[in-house]
């Protein structure tokens, strides 16, 4: 069964900051919907690189030699081992790619970690 | 060096249909560009999973069991081994991740095949 996936309609089913929902995959690549408002945790992941791809309104990516601006249309990688923080002053909806095996906070533990995510 | 990629200036640096552009990559899932126009041809993948992302417009997925129509803001995942043609009637933009591996017209060789692919 193939189906067609509507990232508005998988959007509305949430609200909450910061609580990726998986919403696709592709080969061992997981598509995740989030909401980003206020700061996120400084962390980084170890083995795994993280794309964000901005579908409505914008975030800051702070990264320990200055900070990029993402807005909506707009895609970011952040390669494995590089330190970031995102931050969005108002509410942003990101499309997230990354390895099943990504933890949403890397490699800090704190109450923010997901260890399971909701699937859409 | 961090890039911020945006889609539309990335698709404004080229106008061809049926010849996608890498924009990106995250791990080993490259992100391509590409323009739809017409038909292409029926064709599936040995190994590799395809998704498809409509920036802008819509296309139709011809598949063996039926048509899916996938517009703007809406995806949809390709299963290895499962035969497809993606046909747009206008012009539609599609983001698509795809391993580094993957060929265009899959498992058929012809006239449309792309043995190496532009980089943005």
């Amino acid at each position: 069964m193939i189906e067609v996936v509507d990232i508005e309609e998988k959007l509305a089913q949430f609200s909450a900051p910061w609580q990726p929902k998986i919403v696709g995959q592709v080969n061992d690549t997981l598509v995740k919907l989030v909401r980003f408002q206020g700061d996120f945790v400084w962390h980084h992941h170890e083995r795994e690189d993280e794309l964000f791809f901005v579908v409505r309104g914008r975030f800051t990516m702070k990264l320990r030699d200055g900070d990029v601006v993402i807005e909506a249309g707009q895609f970011i990688t952040i390669p494995h081992g590089v330190e970031h923080c995102p931050c969005a002053a108002e509410e942003c909806c990101v499309m997230l790619l990354e390895p099943a095996t990504t933890l949403n906070t890397g490699n800090v533990r704190n109450e923010r970690t997901l260890e399971r995510l909701e699937r859409l």
